[in-house]
């Protein structure tokens, strides 16, 4: 057999259990293969999916999917699991449109049980499938698959304290490799590290059960002493407690890259009459000597070159934009503080906590704690910024509602990866932020399109704490435009270019402000004279935004976000109490899009240049 | 001195510290008349603030507010605070139209440092107070005051996650009173009952110190066992482990009714360099014999009779007849589920709990589970439904969009105390669920004005799971209205009601059908015509249903919900797409509505009949 020909050979995993055992390892080495050459040319997530490629086949070894439901937590390191059950032959086409998810899907196999892509979701769903299971009197086993940065998300520890009274078939899979997307951070993963010391604690453990057995009186003593109280003495003689605490059974910790050690501990968990938790430790980018080195920068990934991992070059994004102007802001106010929930990089946070780690906040994977935690600084006279992406912050609607708008604290969210992200998918794209946001009484909503425009909207939140509302700036994933001298950057709450009396007026706001010049110009080329209005602040919207095309026979809105709750209903609601006698017409998104690249979804949903030119067809 | 001339000299904290300790219990025993008397007559939360009485004092004697923060977890155990920092001449007025509110609140006082409703977010809140006092240099500590039903929320572990890693300097108090509002539930709740065994654990310890130190060759076998293991010992020799594992010191338990023991306590945690959690018993009720026996029905009450406890009788609430019809509906259908977050009795699932055990969930305060968990249930077939508190439902926006709807996955969920909520006022209004409902996808809302309405409209949302996206029953806090004749109950998205041609037509919801029905009906009396609409459907809102209005001068939308992203935004919209040519006036609500009588709200904020009555004159 060449090196391929074991892959191909399974089509599900009964097909993988058929295997000889002495066959895995050689499986696995095929596995982290095609994972390098896919990732190297489609993106994805790389270094995660390498550190479980033997738990996967462990879990595919020891369950029977789908009668035993496997849920992957976030599920970007599902890959292996794609591999193993059907989608070897599709898998060049992962991220890819039309082709498979980067993250679990239904719709996509039987063996994708639950969608997700947020984290800290699959202990929840895994009890409510185990629960299911025992009403219905259905078999098998729910299994959730966790990394540990993860963990540190409250919906996990929700799910845990409420299972751990249960006896529910459910087991925890603790993926431990001292990562979240960079390396982890708070008390549980301190506590983790210190679980993780095995040896150590074979020894000690035997030792103290030596001690106990072999001298004399001792014995007696101490279980005179402890008798009382078997939590006190089960505690001294295992190796762990926080999760026995919450009332689960604990197993491990396991060397994730050894499939004996990872069955065997399996299969102990499936013995337990209660909710196990099985800690495996794994390495992060496991058998690719790049992704080993420099986990963090392989987690998610565009393509790269293969030998060197090496990434292709891309211009400045809004992202790091942003992270320039906030540390010359920072630089000036010393009351400026910035909060990630672990995702620094990603939010253009680097160079802030570089320069300023005081006055830097990373809370973990814990987006509800990081906006109250920013209402604590604000209470107490901060500016703190909250920089997280749109589809997070969807986890800290209470808190932005409650403990900052309620109480008129001032704090600037930083909304990244805002509107459509592309090859992630439905479950990343942002386009729920001005709906959600803007049902918060008093909240701001600016949408910069250049990157000068975003250095100007951030200077003036962080510097002139209007209302105390929050002050949210999205921005989309990506480079910011340039847009022609004709339209210039100004301090106005919108900004209307072109004849007031032209058959057709233009609305939009962000990025898809660059395409509205574009159809405008074209249409100009043809003759036909447009109105363009650029929403600066998307929300509240001005009435004289909406009475500046009053006197338009067509208005047109454009909104890379949801219908339904959108800035295009405002404007709209806005034409009708001012006596609008055109027509209106608002394009947004509607549904879940699919994965695909940004310009393909903004073609599909209407949003692009040819659909604002066609606007005049009609 | 007279029973009341001790609480009558304290204006401030400072006058307490300055008390001969020998008046403390005197003091507290002042305390809780007042507190008994006053929730009688106002309302209120009993139970909670009765079991705080001692601890409050011990706070403000051992702290000193406001340089030190305490910060209430959901503040409604604040009212003795209240009565030390200066409002015990107002107490009277306690959650009355203007009077003080019934949860801390900043604009009311200085020492209510933050302003809470929500549970779970003190310990968030604390850890940015301390950390913002670090950076500017600033003195104090913050503390926050946290119970053991709002410890199985997951933004608390979030935040002593973050928290245990910090040298912050804060303090949790954990006031444990083995209740949520309820019985306490889950994993954690089980733990704190192992560790609340003081005695025994003392016993134990010191036998085994004892049993180390005297007995010869045992103290060298485990130092040497153990030596390179610290944290193995420090659980041998401390009493708990689960808040130390995340990084915290611990102390206790302490006796919360004895003021020594609890300022030793306090004084102790003020020493540590590190984060500290102090663990309070105490009983809930304390000192007024009904409460202490029936904790529950004391948690939040109405008037009642002060020397029994009973309280007074009143109809079938929204939520007494949803329990009920849940119950008829689950006895027919075995897959019927039924999930809470810690609301059983307010949601009035408490039938059903009794009825159906084996189908019944409450895991613990924790909202965001709740859904995620239900999805589980609905992925393995099962019909769940969710009951909660429109406030509260806040927290799950993101599950309810990334786990529910995104995966098309059946899930109903029971919006209970949805509008105004009266005298809980602004953190528990129950007016944006419509908007951030509305922004998902797919989502659908029903809003029933009666008795037989809910019956129906719960029927069908469990027995039809349209297209699988959640389904949204709001209902008002308190009872039914009784609809006149003329307005049967039907099975349309939407009825329309009068001459289509009438010079004005009334568009509405919910509880405030019956309020146009008054204004029609005496609008009527003076010769004038109305067109009523009832959406029974508020979304997706049914284009015919703005059509039913199209030839009517004037439309007048009533809202008792946010006016951002609300229903009516959404008419107007489709109005104004249907090229509607009259008047639009639609009256919602805008800001955060104060504490007042439900009625009082619907008058101030134009939502009554009168203000109905009203829209001919203009």
């Amino acid at each position: 057999m060449d090196d391929k020909n074991i892959l191909a050979s399974i089509h599900c995993p009964g097909d993988l259990r058929a295997l000889p055992p002495a066959q895995l390892p050689g499986l696995a080495a095929e596995i982290r293969q095609v994972l390098v050459e896919t990732v190297s040319h489609n993106g994805g997530h790389l270094a995660s999916n390498l550190g479980v490629v033997e738990l996967t086949l462990a879990l595919h070894l020891c369950f029977h999917s789908p009668q035993d439901a496997l849920i992957w937590d976030v599920s970007h390191q599902s890959y292996t699991h794609k591999l193993l059950t059907g989608r070897y032959e599709r898998f060049g086409t992962l991220r890819q449109s039309g082709g498979l998810s980067g993250f679990t899907d239904p719709a996509e196999s039987e063996h994708d049980f639950f969608r997700s892509g947020h984290a800290s979701t699959s202990v929840s769903a895994a009890l409510g499938i185990a629960e299911g299971k025992r009403i219905r009197g259905e078999d098998g086993f729910a299994v959730a698959v966790l990394g540990d940065g993860a963990s540190t998300g409250g919906l996990v520890y929700e799910a845990m304290n409420n299972a751990g009274r249960s006896g529910a078939r459910m087991i925890v899979v603790l993926n431990d490799n001292e990562m979240s997307i960079s390396r982890n951070v708070g008390g549980f993963s301190r506590y983790l590290s210190m679980v993780r010391r095995q040896p150590l604690y074979r020894i000690t453990k035997r030792r103290v059960e030596g001690a106990l057995r072999h001298i004399p009186g001792v014995g007696d003593a101490l279980a005179r002493g402890v008798s009382r109280c078997k939590g006190f003495i089960k505690r001294l003689l295992t190796n762990t407690t926080l999760f026995e605490d919450l009332g689960f059974a604990y197993i491990g910790p396991v060397d994730g890259h050894d499939l004996g050690q990872l069955c065997a501990a399996l299969t102990s968990a499936k013995l337990v009459p209660r909710p196990a938790l099985v800690h495996v430790c794994t390495t992060k980018g496991k058998g690719y000597t790049p992704a080993e080195q420099a986990p963090e920068s392989f987690h998610g990934v565009l393509q790269f070159d293969c030998d060197t991992g090496e990434a292709l070059p891309c211009g400045q994004s809004f992202s790091a934009v942003f992270g320039e102007e906030l540390c010359a802001l920072a630089a000036q106010n010393p009351d400026i503080c910035a909060v990630t929930a672990a995702m620094s990089m990603g939010t253009g946070l680097g160079a802030f906590e570089h320069a300023y780690p005081e006055r830097f906040f990373d809370v973990g994977i814990a987006e509800g704690h990081a906006v109250t935690f920013s209402a604590g600084l604000a209470r107490q006279g901060l500016r703190p910024l909250f920089a997280v992406y749109s589809t997070f912050l969807q986890r800290s609607y209470d808190q932005l509602l409650h403990d900052v708008a309620l109480q008129g604290l001032p704090l600037v969210i930083v909304v990244d990866r805002a509107g459509f992200v592309g090859e992630d998918g439905a479950t990343h794209h942002g386009l729920y932020d001005v709906a959600f946001c803007g049902s918060i009484p008093g909240a701001v909503v600016f949408a910069p399109a250049t990157e000068a425009e975003l250095r100007l909207r951030l200077r003036q939140a962080m510097q002139n704490p209007a209302t105390g509302a929050p002050v949210f700036l999205r921005l989309p994933r990506g480079c910011p435009c340039a847009l022609p001298p004709a339209f210039p950057l100004t301090d106005a709450p919108f900004d209307a270019f072109g004849d007031e009396d032209a058959p057709l007026a233009i609305v939009t706001y962000g990025r898809l402000f660059q395409y509205a010049c574009e159809a405008a110009q074209r249409l100009q080329a043809r003759g036909k004279q447009v109105r363009l209005v650029k929403l600066n602040r998307v929300l509240p919207i001005e009435k004289s935004a909406a009475q500046s095309v009053f006197k338009n026979q067509k208005v047109c809105f454009f909104e890379e976000g949801t219908r339904s709750g959108g800035a295009g209903e405002r404007f709209g609601l806005l034409l009708l109490e001012l006596g609008f006698r055109g027509e209106y017409d608002l394009h947004a998104v509607e549904g879940f899009p699919r994965h695909a690249p940004v310009k393909e979804l903004l073609q599909e949903y209407g949003l692009n240049t040819e659909a604002m030119e066609g606007c005049v067809q009609i």
